[in-house]
């Protein structure tokens, strides 16, 4: 876990803990081995978790947690080093639930003097908690509750009288349980968006965290950060990627993503329903109607958010300059819905925020139903009268309220993809492009062969954020730290086993540590993993390599891993959905993913029994997990 | 399982299915193969269970099952088939959950043609379920919502216009989700209370099930049954211990139970809190002054249910005449909270039979809570101003109605023992008498080591109907046809963990047949185990033995244990509450549960790896359980 230095720094040493139930408030001291074995984010996150949070425990429990936790770099000079990340036993998969999120928030309480804050218990009635440097209160939020994401982050700056209050909040999807509400923050423009952990918040009746610090965040070697920091802005400032992804964001992707087969439409069938013309929702093109500006994060140098105007016509918004559409939105509520109409999909995108709802697993959900409808599984007697055709955005809009607010068959789609396939039942299964209970990105695996093994065995299921080999295969960037030489074909099988297992314990490394993942595709132009390992050591004082980080991601991986197995995980939930291995894509070289060919290779690098899919004894201890191994093993 | 006959009798071998989320319903066939293995009642309700709901459901989620079902011998001639049994995904301990129920709904639903019901889904506002036949219908309970338990029953006969309508149905404390609401019948005279099945209706939104049915029940060989109830209602009519327990009912047990100390007080601890009088509440004494009648379920010459008067003075009941204190209510409700006044105990128990909650849980919770106000690890503050000491009446009541509505410190313990203790912390673990979640019943292990093992490894934690040995230790009941011939020290410890593997098989055997588990007390005394044997066989055409009636027990025993590892369960899980293991019980001799002693036999006894307590490959192969031994080990 590298080498030690005599001060350690990055963390504030110190948990809030708060017992909504009796409503009761601590704060504990963390312990210096503790930090360094797990790191922070969701690796010490992780372990609180699976200390405190048997199998018996459910998702909506009050003997559940709900934890905001933040990483080393969190609230330094650190580029990109402004994200907070939720973690609970999720209500979505039912196991290890952590959603991240970029803005200000997490900043803001390094700098009230806290690593994180857990929650306990599930307050009586609505609240919401002030956390003001030492002055911590649980608080009445009955004038909150109902508001949207926006209006509530609005109300309490303006309430408690300071504009420079970070807010994270739910909006009415997390108060209604919606399994797949976000945890929203900045006004409604960034989310903690996936695994449901706004509807822990809901359930808990926590309404929204306001934070206010004013305290430096320890830096072991401060000088040598400042060194490191000037070197990397420099490169950022003038260097055609960074300038070029500060331009188009995430929705630049869409069109190469399109190209090769990777971004999805009508429920990742697309030729089964017509042919989708990528072009009504690209950028550069249409989406310039909506886009009319960018802005930044705590701290980066890429300022990649993408702000839209109202727009015109019957979508127009109600106000503009809000947060515009990303990549994954355009694509799953757009594409993945078969939606052409930029103004209709700049709406959608803005509902979900105001919602507080999760854009991609609302998405794929929802695109399931219309599949299922098209289909004649469901008929507009199930769906209180909405012709919920592909492409129909009056009804996507109609049956997002209706989830939000669990209305008639809203009420059936508010519990996802895979419940609401179980409950529909009649084949409907079959549609249902979830892994482990959560809807698949905008990824699809049958464009990377590495993207097979990494989905099907992923902590939290249809992820993009654990590591998603796109980066790697067709895009084909160098990681030669780590002996990545790019040039790889996308479609073989044999290695990509292998691949998944690296990338995964390096955004590990990356996700624990509290950087932006989006930095590891801007820093890769200027060259090196030892730019991330080199802040680690200067933030931390702990003198990381690179093989200590992948050490530490691979140490964090595989805790989260054993939540799961604890949590009922099994084997057979090491899968994809069955379009995905049988259904070729066209646009991908008329590919499936050969998940046969891969799995036993990932297993291998992994050192997980690949009958059970449970880290071996031996993989346990070489990572110090010795406890977890007499849990998972027997003693 | 049996040499087979011609007709497999006994089995309507038909199932209704109701999806409450779509309204929907349809009859599906059953297999004579797989009710042959399963046997009825929770053996083929369990493997339904097992199958259709995976470990990612929780148990207040859509896609948990309620199922209620009958056995073989339900509704047919057979002294004591008149029961029933829930079986769902528990809200209490988080593994399997089932509870029976005597009195008239479980005949009813046969001879409407149905072995059993399983509800999916959840209805998207208040509904029942009427049962007429062929003719069923999901109507609406807007009207019922928020009754008590004898008032909707009564005004479902009402309403639907016939007094010989069988109802199962929820009160409050269902509706609000109870993690310890029951099942009521016969105008909250009956529960099927533990495990909190009762919370799962609520969550279905599901006030009740209104049955009425008039075909008969298919039986093998009619005449041979009809001679051996000839035979072992001869018997009845005239044996004194029959007379006797008609006489006293369950009360009877309170004094030789508190003799020998396994009738527990003060939360487990009655030498902690002062001489607690017995004779205060016992039978014949003081019980007699609310006792009024007996009164009977379903074709049974026992007859042993308790009438209750109203009582006098401040706890005078609205009305007499109601079903009465049990021994369990009246030790769990009573000397394990230090109550003494009949009349508030039978005001109590009346408020739980109307409320719709779990007398055994409730009184454990209750105790519990008690013994942290006594130790001032919860303060008037907590509690809402209510002094909970041991002993108050009032503060029992009060509690109570806010368990029910889920009020200020009710909605902490209306989560059960031990998520309370959980959300309390400071220690209040140690005081939490409860068994993988659930509340102990009135059955103190200390009392006959064979309790030991026994509670340790219930399926069902704090349970007394699933074989604990206190019938064959200390009251040395012989069962000669498996080598128990009486005369056994309950305190030593060699053959314990034997004995409670074959008591527990037995069991298993009688709640899944469909009887009364108090026949196996009654009907020991006219001698033989073949009563039962030959009874089933007669039903059912299967020629069974005893020896098949214990592989059958062993089987579903053993699934449902399955069921508990696949849903996280552990080794760690098999254990009992601290006191029990180290403070000294004095009247049982000053002995305490020597654990240690006793479950490596029983491990051994049961073919489950001691390590893990997992059934081994080969003894889920020996039952015939071969794709659960995939599912447990791997493939």
């Amino acid at each position: 876990m590298g080498k030690e230095g005599k001060v350690l720094g990055g963390y504030t040493k110190k948990i809030l803990r708060v017992n909504l139930s009796l409503g009761k408030i601590w704060v504990e001291e963390e312990n210096d081995e503790f930090l360094k074995k797990y790191g922070g984010g969701y690796g010490t996150a992780g372990r609180i978790l699976y200390d405190e949070v048997p199998p018996w425990v459910e998702p909506f429990d009050p003997e559940n947690r709900l934890i905001f936790t933040t990483g080393p770099v969190t609230g330094t000079i650190t580029q990109t080093a402004g994200r907070f990340t939720t973690v609970c036993k999720s209500p979505l998969s039912g196991y290890f639930g952590d959603s991240s999120c970029g803005g200000f928030w997490g900043p803001e309480l390094k700098l009230a003097g806290y690593d994180m804050i857990v929650f306990h218990g599930r307050a009586p009635k609505p609240v919401y908690l002030w956390v003001n440097n030492e002055q911590v209160e649980i608080r009445d939020a009955s004038a909150y509750w109902g508001m949207d994401a926006r209006k509530v982050d609005r109300a309490l700056k303006s309430d408690l009288g300071d504009k420079k209050i970070q807010v994270a909040c739910i909006g009415p999807a997390g108060e209604n349980l919606v399994r797949f509400a976000a945890v929203m923050h900045d006004e409604a423009g960034r989310a903690a968006g996936r695994l449901g952990t706004g509807a822990i918040m809901g359930h808990k009746q926590l309404k929204a965290i306001a934070v206010r610090g004013n305290k430096p965040v320890p830096v072991a070697e401060p000088d040598r950060l400042k060194e490191l920091m000037k070197e990397i802005s420099k490169h950022y400032a003038k260097h055609e990627e960074v300038t070029s992804f500060r331009r188009g964001g995430t929705p630049s992707y869409f069109a190469s993503g399109w190209e090769i087969g990777d971004t999805n439409s009508y429920n990742f069938a697309d030729e089964n329903w017509g042919e989708y013309d990528p072009k009504a929702i690209s950028w550069p093109g249409n989406f310039d109607k909506v886009l009319v500006g960018n802005r930044t994060c705590y701290v980066c140098a890429v300022a990649c958010r993408r702000i839209s105007g109202a727009g015109e016509g019957e979508y127009k918004l109600d106000e503009g300059n809000v947060e515009g559409l990303e990549y994954e939105n355009m694509t799953m509520l757009g594409s993945n819905c078969g939606i052409t109409d930029i103004y209709a999909l700049n709406k959608i995108n803005d509902l979900c925020n105001l919602y507080g709802i999760d854009t991609i697993s609302a998405g794929g959900t929802i695109a399931f139903a219309m599949e299922c409808y098209e289909r004649g599984i469901i008929s507009k007697e199930d769906t209180d009268g909405i012709d919920l055709r592909f492409g129909n955005a009056d009804a996507e809009i109609e049956i997002l309220r209706k989830i939000t607010y669990r209305e008639g068959f809203g009420n059936i789609l508010a519990e996802g993809t895979r419940r609401a396939a179980g409950i529909i039942g009649n084949g409907a299964m079959k549609y249902a492009i979830q892994i482990k209970g959560v809807e698949l990105a905008a990824h699809d695996p049958r464009a990377f062969q590495g993207g097979g093994p990494h989905y099907a065995c992923t902590i939290t299921g249809g992820r993009h954020t654990e590591g998603i080999t796109v980066i790697w295969e067709p895009f084909k960037i160098p990681y030669p730290e780590i002996g990545i030489y790019g040039g790889l074909d996308p479609q073989t099988t044999e290695g990509k086993g292998r691949l998944a297992k690296l990338l995964e314990d390096w955004w590990c490394f990356i996700n624990v540590g509290g950087w932006c993942l989006f930095s590891s595709d801007i820093l890769r132009y200027i060259g090196k993993m030892t730019n991330y390992t080199d802040a680690f050591s200067a933030v931390t004082g702990l003198k990381y390599t690179v093989e200590d980080a992948m050490k530490l991601g691979e140490r964090v991986f595989n805790l989260r891993k054993a939540f799961n197995m604890r949590h009922g995980c099994t084997r057979e939930e090491d899968t994809l959905p069955e379009r995905l291995l049988k259904e070729p894509n066209k646009r991908a070289g008329n590919s499936v993913v050969k998940l046969d060919e891969t799995l036993p290779e990932y297993y291998r690098e992994r050192g997980w029994d690949p009958n059970k899919s449970l880290p071996t004894r031996e993989k346990l201890r070489e990572l110090g997990l010795n406890d977890i191994a007499d849990d998972l093993w027997g003693k």
